[in-house]
């Protein structure tokens, strides 16, 4: 992990960009954290539109976490971003903008074929990004993860026992082999549904919430487009991370 | 309104019983009440196994207003409780018995027979209650309406201007016309869905959801069974309350 630049936020958020091989990513700490007090860490889902795009969002987020008292941090996709382009995705990618502009329902085989290497791709990153950073002596853990590509996070569930708890962003573009996986996701969940969500099928996104294992799982649906989460929704869910990620911290 | 009795609890709550006519009700008013700082009222969802069997629950509820600095006033459901009974309701709860022990599903014209008189009797009683409160120094409104039968809050949604937001329990014993009537309203809601409910069917409270006309509504659907609301559910349901009796009140 290389630091490339670093930068203090005007409320005492430590910013830095880092690159760990070729992957470009963002770490930002609160203030108090330190190797005498180490802080949790939220894993900020991997943004589908790039770094730099979604800085603006990934930013309030994680001032939010900050201010809570816990680390956040984000890389860039594979293929996305800056990052070299992946013909396995550029095509999937190219096959659903085709479905979409045509008005088409998108089918299964579409979603698969760019959403099932994006998760096999980004998952071990991901994981790699936990050892790196929860290396830095004034990050402790555990780990929250939040948002992002909804079956990312689902992968990343059932695989990495130091993610503790999940908070995502219900979307209907995931395979079925993913929903199956669902079952398996054990941690505390916290699901934001977009009831009237432009680009996502609610059916679709109420049957991945219901297949999911876990035995503590909320949905929140709220009105207001795919974009349009209410500013109270954020709310709820620096909730969800406070109740699950100080108690474990405190024990 | 006569008070029948008059009691404070640990937590300086002033705890008060009455009837209005041959209603009887409980009143609670948080110990910072008072005729120069009046204070928002929430109507507790008339409770439909009686106020004497609900009045932990009920209690509970009314404790967490007033810490947020609520009154909270609830009153037995026509032919509820200590009441005398009445026969359509009677017929209509023998029926809905007879169908669930049966394992039947419950048919249409069961649930419209029970429930479409229980709306008509219990409305104006409830908004009476509100006159008979707010007529009181120390309570200022405005109401927010809290759980109970849903299809009551709905009609009070829709006809009784001074109730401002409302939080309600999903069910689906719901009359069509009652659904039909969730077009109509239009204020802030914080609907509560528990997702395994062995007594409602989810699809029905799902779409009683989307039938709400109201912009700002929100579904916070958690796992549990019927009684097992979680205790985070409360806290984001104080929260929605906190948002829009006192935004309102401050004005």
């Amino acid at each position: 992990m290389h630091i490339t630049s670093e930068r203090r936020l005007d409320d005492g958020v430590l910013e830095r960009e880092f690159t760990l091989g070729e992957i470009p990513g963002i770490l930002w700490t609160p203030a108090s954290a330190s190797a005498s007090q180490p802080v949790p860490l939220i894993l900020l889902g991997l943004p589908p539109l790039g770094l730099r795009a979604m800085y603006p969002r990934l930013v309030e987020r994680a001032r939010r976490a900050a201010a809570d008292g816990f680390a956040a941090v984000t890389v860039e996709l594979p293929g996305g971003g800056d990052r070299p382009r992946l013909a396995v995705l550029e095509q999937g990618r190219a096959d659903l903008r085709r479905a979409m502009q045509a008005g088409e329902p998108v089918g299964a085989e579409i979603v698969d074929a760019l959403v099932l290497p994006l998760v096999e791709l980004a998952v071990p990153e991901a994981r790699a990004t936990l050892d790196a950073v929860l290396a830095l002596p004034e990050i402790g853990g555990p780990v929250g993860y939040s948002g992002g590509v909804i079956s990312i996070g689902v992968r990343l569930a059932v695989v990495e026992p130091r993610i503790v708890a999940a908070g995502l962003f219900a979307g209907s573009l995931v395979p079925r082999a993913i929903v199956e996986e669902a079952r398996q996701v054990s941690i505390p969940l916290h699901v934001l549904l977009q009831w009237d969500d432009e680009g996502n099928d609610r059916q679709a996104s109420l049957e991945l919430f219901d297949a999911f294992g876990s035995k503590e799982k909320t949905l929140h649906a709220n009105m207001g487009g795919h974009t349009g989460v209410p500013r109270f929704a954020g709310e709820d869910a620096a909730g969800f991370f406070a109740r699950h990620l100080n108690a474990r911290h405190l024990r």
